[in-house]
């Protein structure tokens, strides 16, 4: 994700639903003051300054421990968590120490852009696993790894946004996971979970993840405070067998900087342990509820009947589908001129033109009125560009 | 670099030469505190807390830039500079986006054994250069360059650490880095100067950076504030030709997370721009020489005749050669039954046999009186093991 600087040619105050930011009234909160206070006056900042810990900040270890266990039903124990630099280092960590070049990674078709990239700056080779609106369709992860298994290169991984998928807004049904578990065991491939917005969601209850499903065997499930305290801390989490855990914590990079950052992983270890992470996420709950109804209320009101779009059940995005005529890259360039952003579908296909008649709403980060007016002002250019065709 | 705990066998109170850490004092200093206050209270705070730009945090790339330029008379511009996640942030970059899987990386023999872990992970095939008390030697680099050559499989680029290297302590000539920068351009492999001491001299002079004499061509120059701020921020940058920092901005782990970490950088921007960071050098720099001194001074003292040492400039570090029939490990293994710890030459080979008969002796963490005791205990340790053998 990007500093939010406007692209050329775009207007002054244009409204962007381009980035998946947090709410900004949702950052350096008073309790996340009171926290950095805290850590700051507490015996423990000290340590914050030295060379850590490979595994990460042994408090916040400690209570993502309790929360995994608490919330989920997991056995999970110390030697299961680490902490890395964010969600982006975990999956940097995990592909350059389990996807030697040239291997084959699965993904969803679409994914998340900049983990695409990620993958790809690792040299592995990307395979697209088609996705409905239960998520990645399993039948077709099966025909493709019985193609890959006939070839002799079956993937090495398998890389998935389960909840409240990025771009899409999609969740992988609880089904489809075992049933993707049964082949991965079958294929000998790991899993990948990608779990960032998994506290998340607007109703009470999320699937279970692949990492409870599975009790753990073979499934590496990444998590992250970006969403739920603040991206520019940088820390995230991941969650796996120890063995991969030992793997992990004795790689290059965390034998040469120890932890990932002492000192950002104690202040929201301090944030944690004074009970403000869960009314923090609470809130946040209530806020991108909010925002995702009255995106879904302005698409039903102003979309042309022909636009179809995702209906989250928590995260950041919603995900279009323009008709078979208008092309979103059409649509962003007359939108940008009219002061509206927002990200085209192709970034986030392996084969860009896959995506050319799709684009992705970032729900997250403009205020309400301009969330509304947006979509209404994208409704219009649709049919502008419609008519330009 | 790890955490200070003790290896299995090592007794209680024991004396630690083992680390590369900073003097205990150095950290959180009243100045830390009193700039870590006021970036809590600056209007720029807000900003640490949201997705950074990729290039990492503009105050702190500024501050970088007239600090290079105003000591090391070089011409960058904000283009030429990117912060990190430590030295080991842009180390693992650089080998990632300019080291192909089963591409040769020159490093000198020994080169520190984390950097050797980072750049093993990414595939690379690794050749060492061996080394004498002025540092790399050329006439060695340009043996090994030919033999490379006929078989057409010339390296992609050379990691060195020029000023006080680690393990070694030793600084290479000014004379052999022109004749490297030569032989650079003539086989075209890039230079990877890992320059994380080089505020942290003892005289009043180092020798001119790999980036100054190559005026910024094919050079990649990293440095840190681990050394002389704190590591537990993770915080270093990168100074490279536009080119080359344009394509780092744009990896995918930048793209995906933003600067590196846009909190801790507000931080050490908010102590540099307070005027703090060169008074805070000059105390490290006069710390450093004393231990130092007084290491040398111990090891005249008491080490049997038939014993080298290096005579480092700066850093943190210095390097023993023991006797032909004296073996490295068994002098550790009887130094921690005794109470001392200290690192073992063979990490830092790329074959370990090389290391066999070295030690490495951090003078930069043991408090001066247990530096003093150490190498003397080291050196009773060593008569017993010769009497031993």
């Amino acid at each position: 994700m990007f500093q939010p600087d406007l692209p050329q040619g775009t207007a002054e105050g244009t409204i962007s639903l381009l980035f998946g930011h947090p709410d900004p009234s949702t950052l350096l909160t008073p309790a996340m003051r009171d926290a950095l206070n805290s850590a700051m006056n507490s015996p423990q900042f000290y340590g914050a300054f030295q060379y850590g810990p490979e595994q990460g900040t042994r408090a916040l270890i400690k209570y993502l421990v309790d929360k995994l266990n608490r919330e989920q039903q997991l056995g999970v124990q110390t030697e299961n968590v680490m902490i890395t630099a964010g969600s982006t280092g975990a999956l940097d960590m995990v592909t350059r120490l389990f996807a030697p070049p040239n291997s084959i990674v699965l993904v969803e078709a679409p994914s998340y852009a900049d983990s695409l990239h990620v993958l790809r700056d690792h040299h592995v080779r990307l395979r697209g696993i088609p996705m409905d609106d239960q998520g990645l369709i399993v039948t077709e992860l099966e025909r493709i790894l019985a193609e890959l298994n006939v070839a002799n290169d079956l993937p090495i991984m398998l890389y998935t946004i389960p909840n409240y998928h990025n771009p899409t807004g999609i969740t992988l049904a609880e089904s489809r996971r075992v049933e993707i578990l049964n082949l991965a065991d079958r294929y000998g491939f790991l899993i990948v979970e990608d779990d960032v917005y998994h506290d998340l969601g607007f109703e009470s209850t999320v699937p279970s993840s692949f990492y409870a499903l599975a009790d753990g065997k073979s499934v590496l499930s990444i998590g992250s405070f970006s969403k739920t305290f603040a991206p520019g801390l940088r820390v995230g989490w991941l969650v796996a067998d120890k063995n991969i855990i030992d793997q992990c914590v004795n790689c290059g990079v965390l034998q040469m900087g120890g932890g990932s950052n002492p000192f950002s992983a104690q202040v929201i270890a301090e944030f944690c342990s004074k009970g403000y992470l869960e009314p923090h996420i609470e809130t946040l709950r209530a806020i991108y509820k909010q925002r995702c109804e009255a995106a879904l209320t302005a698409l039903s009101r102003y979309m042309p009947s022909d636009v179809r779009w995702t209906h989250p059940r928590g995260g950041f995005f919603l995900w279009l589908t323009l008709p078979p005529t208008v092309l979103a890259s059409e649509v962003k360039r007359v939108a940008n001129e009219r002061g509206l952003n927002f990200a085209l579908g192709e970034g986030f296909f392996i084969d860009p033109a896959d995506g050319r008649h799709n684009l992705r709403i970032a729900f997250s980060f403009a205020a309400l009125p301009d969330l509304e007016r947006g979509l209404e002002l994208l409704a219009q250019v649709i049919e502008t560009v419609r008519r330009h065709t």
